[in-house]
C-alpha cells in the first residue's frame, strides 16, 4: 500500500519499474536540439494520412509500439492502460487504441497526460489491477491549431507569450520486474486558478499549479532540491518557468541550478521562432521519453522530479470570460542500475 | 491487494463503502417517472447564471455537496477526486473544483464517467493514495446539444433513435468505514467499435461495449444474472438494451427479469416524447445515486451490477466518417446493512 507522507506526495509500496518507453516525434520537433533522440522523426504532418487527426492516431500508436518493443512485449500483454490527449473527446486516443482488448482509463489532463496517465498506470499495479501498466498520450500542432485558435491556413499572427503545440507522442510501460528506472512515488496535484484570462499566454496560467506542487512535495517528502538531479517541468516555456524558479526563491527554494522545462528543451527557440517555447501533451511525453529515461538508465541522471502541467480551459470558456484553471501531476523517478 | 478474477473483473481487498451521494436534476428528468426520488430539481435550465456551462457547473458542486453532507463530512476532507463530463475539454470539472486543495483527476469516459470516476476514487483508496475519495459527473441538455448537435434554438427534428442528454449530476463519496453500501469490485472495460457510424443511434453504438463487459464479468466471477437483484446500464436506451438483451441470450445469458437501463427509467418515453430515452453522464450519475443507493440502503436490493457505458467520438471524428468507439466499466455494489 502507498504511503502518504502528506496531502499530495505519496511513495509506493511496491517496487514499479518502467519496462519500456517509446516516442515519435514531428518535422520541427527533429529539427530541435533533442532531433537526433527521437525514436522516429515523422516529417508529414498527415502521416500519410486522410487527415491530422488520423496522423495523430498513428503517432500514438507508433509511440506505443516502440514502447512495447523495448519491454519486450505484446500489446496484449498489457493489464491496463491509461491515455488522454488535447482533442475534443479526447478522441486520438480511443481511436488509437479501438483495436484491443485491453482494459481502458480515459484521461483528460490537458498537458499534464503524461504525469497522470504514468501515475495511474502505476496506481493500478499498486492496487493490484494491472502487472503490467502502459500510459501513452500525444499532441499535434495541426490539430490542437485549428481547435483552440486557428486553422493554420489563416496564418495567424502569434503572441510574443503564445507557445507552439509539439507534435509528438509518448507512451511507457510499467510493471515490477527490476528494471533500470524506478517509479518511486508522486502526487496527483490540484487545480489552481489564479485569474490568469489570456489564452495565449498558458504558461503563465500554469506556472501556479506547477509551483505549489513542487513546494508541496518537497515539503511533504523533506527533501530539497539539491537531492534531486533534475527537476523539469512539462510545458511552462519561457515565461511560466521563469516564474516558478522567481517565486520558488521568494518562498526559500532555490531552483536555479537544477530545474528545466522541457517546453524550452525542445525547440531552440531564437533559430526556430518558437516565441515562448512548447507545449501539448506531447511536449512533455517526448522530452520524457527521448532524453530523461535514457539518461536515467545510463546513469547521468538519477533522482528526478517529473512534472507535467496542463491547462483545462476549453476555447468556449475562454469565450465566455472565464479565468484558466491549471494542474500539474509529478512522478519521482529512480535510477537503479545494478 | 485488489484480487483479479480474469482479465477485467477484480475484487477489492479492503471494505470499501459508499459513504455518502447526492445529486441534482432538471425540469424534466423532474417530470419523469423518478422525479419524486431526486435530492432537487433545478428547474431553470440556467439555474439562475449566465450561461448554461455555469450552470453545469453549479450543478455538479451542488451534487457534491448533497454527497458530502449525506457522508458528514466537508470538502477539504476528501483526500482525492475523481471527475469528468461531457464538455470538450472537461471543463464543467474543472470548473466545479478549481477552488479546492484536494487532489484531482480529470476523467473523459463519456456517459460511463459515473463508473469509471468511482472505479478510480476506490482504486486510490485501495493503493493507499486516499482514504476519502469522491467521484462526480454531469450532463445538461443545452450544452451536450450545441456542442454534439444543434443549438436549441434551431430546433431540429430528432431521429428515433435518438436519444436525449439528461440534465442532472451525481456525486458519492468512498471511504473504509462501514456503510450500508460496499463497493465490492469491478471492471475497467476496453474499447468496441463494431463500426456504427451513425450518431444519432448511440445506444446502439455503446451495446457491443456493455455487452461484451457483463459477459466478460460474468463468466470471469463465475456467477449468473440470478446472483444478481439488478444489472443496470447507463444509457443504452431503447435501441441499446434491446441489442444487448437480445446478444446476451444468444450467449446463453438470460437477462430478461433484472436488468434495466437508466436511459429508459429516468423518462416516461411516451408522455414525456423521449424517443430512445435518456443518455449523458448525468443520466447514470443521477439514476445511480437517487434510485440505486437509496434502495440498497433501504434493503430492497442486496446484490447490483451497474455499468455506465460511453461513446467516445467527437462531432469531428464523425464528420470524418469514423466509425464510434464506445467503452462500459463496471462497479459491483453490494448491500451490507446490519
Amino acid at each position: 500500500m502507498a504511503k502518504k507522507t502528506g496531502r499530495y506526495a505519496f511513495a509506493f509500496e511496491k517496487n514499479i519499474y518502467i519496462a519500456g518507453y517509446g516516442n515519435i516525434a514531428g518535422k520541427k520537433e527533429g529539427q530541435g536540439p533533442l532531433g537526433g533522440l527521437f525514436d522516429r522523426i515523422e516529417p508529414d504532418l498527415y502521416c500519410g494520412r486522410k487527415t491530422m487527426e488520423q496522423a495523430e492516431v498513428r503517432m500514438q500508436q507508433t509511440a506505443l509500439e516502440n514502447a512495447l518493443r523495448r519491454a519486450g512485449i505484446g500489446r496484449e500483454e498489457l493489464d491496463l492502460v491509461g491515455a488522454g490527449d488535447l482533442l475534443n473527446q479526447c478522441i486520438s486516443s480511443a481511436y488509437s487504441f479501438r483495436d484491443s482488448d485491453v482494459p481502458y482509463i480515459g484521461l483528460y489532463g490537458a498537458c499534464s497526460t503524461m504525469a497522470l496517465s504514468t501515475l495511474i498506470a502505476a496506481l493500478s499495479i499498486e492496487a493490484g489491477v494491472a502487472k503490467t501498466a502502459a500510459a501513452f498520450t500525444s499532441s499535434h500542432f495541426g490539430t490542437a491549431e485549428r481547435q483552440y485558435r486557428f486553422p493554420l491556413e489563416y496564418g495567424g499572427q502569434r503572441q510574443p507569450a503564445a507557445q507552439h503545440t509539439v507534435t509528438a507522442a509518448g507512451a511507457v510501460i510499467l510493471h515490477e520486474k527490476k528494471s533500470p528506472v524506478r517509479l518511486a512515488g508522486g502526487a496527483f496535484g490540484s487545480i489552481q486558478d489564479l485569474g490568469v484570462t489570456d489564452s495565449s499566454n498558458m504558461g503563465g496560467a500554469m506556472a501556479p499549479a506547477a509551483l505549489r506542487l513542487i513546494l508541496d512535495y518537497l515539503r511533504e517528502t523533506a527533501t530539497s532540491p539539491a537531492d534531486y538531479d533534475l527537476i523539469l517541468t512539462g510545458d511552462l516555456g519561457a515565461i511560466g518557468a521563469e516564474i516558478v524558479v522567481d517565486l520558488a526563491a521568494r518562498n526559500g527554494v532555490n531552483l536555479h541550478s537544477n530545474y528545466q522545462d522541457c517546453g524550452l528543451l525542445i525547440y531552440d527557440r531564437q533559430k526556430q521562432d518558437m516565441h515562448a517555447g512548447g507545449s501539448g501533451c506531447g511536449c512533455s511525453a517526448a522530452v520524457l521519453t527521448a532524453c530523461v529515461l535514457p539518461r536515467i538508465i545510463e546513469g547521468t541522471l538519477k533522482e528526478v522530479l517529473f512534472l507535467s502541467t496542463g491547462a483545462l480551459m476549453s476555447p468556449l470558456s475562454v469565450m465566455q470570460g472565464e479565468s484558466i484553471p491549471a494542474i500539474a501531476h509529478l512522478i519521482h523517478l529512480k535510477g537503479e542500475r545494478e
